[in-house]
């Protein structure tokens, strides 16, 4: 049963990159505490959906695309270059639409909303929004990107989730 | 040993009271969950801080001075009523002053720095933060009064302990 899943890294206070798209607060702590749990996750994935921003960051700072030939959607209004070997759709439509053609691509796998924080708030608006698991790391920014800006305040959520990592917590909601 | 202690509750997306410094959104789950956890907490407590806006939302919405003759700071500029038997001090200094003030006054036990987020953040950027404990509930707000504005990235914290409280999450968190 496929899972539309927003799989992200916050701060303790709720964001998920500084004010400049950067990442550095996460960066600082390296992959040992997650790797393990990361590789189970995205061992899961079957397509991924991208905001431009975020789509832009993996490009610049991703050492290659790391996603391989996994179908992806960008969600984005420009013209934007293709890593060799990425299967790449640049998508201007609703989140709904967008929704349906990811689910069938994943193949009875899940979708990962990479983010960020707008593309996944507007599947959760649109009601195509599943899960939310975030790791919040011991840190806090005062401001940055949202982790999850809808424009009126959730239902409850179930949790259904939470594992220790490190100093790292991974939360995992249930929605709907 | 007396620690001074950000004990607080957030929505998943790191608001403590919507723009409206409105609390709906946690009021509607009720303490079940939560009193017990709470009144371990409280009875730790020999001294509180707030700022101006929090002392008056639990003036107005507390249904009495809930805090009995506990030792109160509150920082604010304004003329501000004092509850009956209430023990209060209006101070407009900086946080060490308070700090040093409250933490003699605690007499051993813990010094509460009850909110907001900016009063909480002027302590932590002082040096005079020892914990913050912070109770995750399961909504996104989206926007709202920030749990922890600080000017600039906190250092790793660390993390102490981890306690789910039905669909909730409490952190703990070691500054220093």
């Amino acid at each position: 049963m496929t899972r539309i899943q927003y799989y992200v890294a916050s701060t303790l206070d709720g964001f998920i990159a500084d004010e400049h798209d950067d990442l550095a607060w996460l960066l600082q702590f390296g992959m040992a505490d997650f790797s393990e749990h990361y590789e189970r996750f995205f061992a899961g994935v079957g397509a991924l959906v991208l905001g431009a921003t975020t789509y832009e960051w993996v490009l610049r700072e991703g050492g290659g695309w790391p996603y391989g030939s996994l179908p992806t959607w960008v969600l984005t209004h420009r013209d934007l270059p293709v890593p060799d070997g990425a299967d790449i759709r640049f998508v201007s439509g609703d989140a709904g639409a967008v929704a349906d053609a990811a689910v069938v691509a994943a193949a009875g796998r899940n979708v990962w909303v990479v983010g960020g924080g707008p593309v996944a708030a507007q599947f959760l608006e649109a009601g195509r929004l599943d899960e939310v698991l975030v790791t919040y790391m011991p840190v806090a920014l005062g401001r940055g990107r949202p982790l999850l800006p809808v424009d009126t305040v959730t239902p409850p959520l179930s949790l259904t989730g939470v594992t220790r990592l490190g100093d790292s917590v991974e939360h995992v909601y249930r929605i709907g």
